[in-house]
């Protein structure tokens, strides 16, 4: 049976370019919100879901990370996905014909210097791949989209520019969870994903990081998070390289857990790559 | 003379709203990016900027952290501000009127539970304050913006919803920016902020924050942050309570000076309580 994913946004989004480059062999669902994902996961209705949590549009990082520490779903691999914005407009429209261009405001924003070159009105649209759906829709070859490549693709539209955004470096990092744990090999560079919270005692995060640091492991990722509805205290999430079961890791963990309230082990997965090097 | 503050937006945007309860009897001076808001302050024009970089809409915190790294700009205050998204209609218009509502991306998504219940259809606009004045344009009883409610009175609408959001939490941590450093009484708490860059040693942030830890001071806020157009290299923006001036301060300055490759003081200055306590 064809394995599932799920992402957030309607076809052509870029989690779903994503989808198409981690897992191209499986079925991509898109989900309302990534409420719907984490549900859709945890009823079995698909295999995986697709998150993003870094370097993306529009305040996902916290909703998503937010969402890992309230539900119990494991992370079971990572993927950076390179945001790259193309110029879409309906199939025979030129360049020199365009006047209005819709996306996601963020979108625009990341295309202001082309955009103002060109000298276009903008105008806001839902998401990216809804502003590109709505250009088939109204079929005005004065209107272009920004979008991904594969907007172009599944709503017939041509391809008038590749990469018009300001900065050629823009990235996202997606977590791919699931119900079970992964069992990463152990011959492959992996990484771990912890979410503490520390204890009310003087340099508790300094006190938390003293394992890593005398065990030579490596830290990837260290964000704090407000905790949804208690102000001024602090969730963590960790990423460091290495496998809970290595011994320097379990000496770590171990020590970890004297200086933390709550100590969770988010998933261990093999490290991907970053596109971007 | 009058002293005057710029803000990203449009009259009426949220970053208004807190230039206003900040900074009451100051001009606020509307600006197009955040990067027009560090030009102004630097060429005098204004003189002070106003800068979300924490918890708010569309990405604006790592804008804001970035512009901070690039230009020479002191912080020399911060400011909680609620974001508390009011239903707007035109002058006279009727809850059971509404067919539509307008707002930035975020916003709508912030009020999904609200939208539903309601049953609207959702349009998307460049941001908040932009929807506010376009219904007042078009003046249409069955639309509606989320906004603030200094749009209602700016663009003469009825407020006929308050607090319409999903979360009661919802909050954005400001910075003021100004050419000069300040300087916080000694007699108040003080916050100061620092920007570094690790040395590429083992354990690394761990040996950062040392000084912090056997000095007894307490770590506010520590960010990561990738430095653009540099892979896999991180600046840290860290928030510490005290001043560079207090001994132990000072000790901890000296430490964190052994194992970073850059150091800047970004500003000292007076804390601010945050008014979702």
């Amino acid at each position: 049976m064809q394995k599932t994913i799920a992402f957030q946004g309607i076809r052509g989004a870029y989690s779903e370019q994503a989808c198409r480059e981690k897992m191209p062999d499986c079925l991509h669902v898109p989900c309302k919100t990534f409420e719907d994902i984490f549900q859709q996961v945890e009823d079995g209705l698909v295999d995986w879901g697709m998150l993003p949590v870094e370097n993306s549009v529009a305040g996902v990082v916290s909703d998503s990370y937010d969402l890992l520490a309230r539900h119990n779903l494991f992370i079971v691999g990572e993927h950076y996905q390179r945001v790259r914005h193309c110029l879409l407009g309906i199939r025979g429209a030129r360049l020199e014909q365009i006047r209005t261009v819709y996306s996601h405001p963020q979108a625009l924003a990341q295309c202001h210097a082309f955009i103002r070159q060109q000298g276009w009105e903008r105008q806001a649209a839902y998401d990216t791949a809804g502003a590109a759906a709505d250009l088939l829709q109204r079929g005005n070859p004065t209107e272009a989209a920004l979008a991904s490549a594969l907007c172009a693709e599944l709503y017939q539209l041509d391809i008038l520019g590749q990469d018009v955004q300001d900065s050629p470096l823009n990235t996202t990092r997606f977590l791919l969870i699931a119900r079970d744990k992964a069992q990463p090999s152990p011959d492959l560079p992996c990484k771990t994903s912890l979410l503490f919270e520390v204890r009310n005692i003087p340099a508790a995060l300094y006190k938390c990081l003293g394992g890593f640091a005398t065990n030579g492991i490596n830290l990837t990722r260290l964000e704090s998070r407000p905790i949804p509805g208690r102000h001024w205290s602090y969730h963590f999430y960790l990423d460091f390289q290495g496998h809970p079961d290595d011994t320097d890791c379990q000496l770590a963990m171990e020590e970890i857990s004297f200086f933390t309230d709550s100590l969770k082990i988010l998933g261990c997965y093999q490290e991907a790559s970053n596109q971007m090097e």
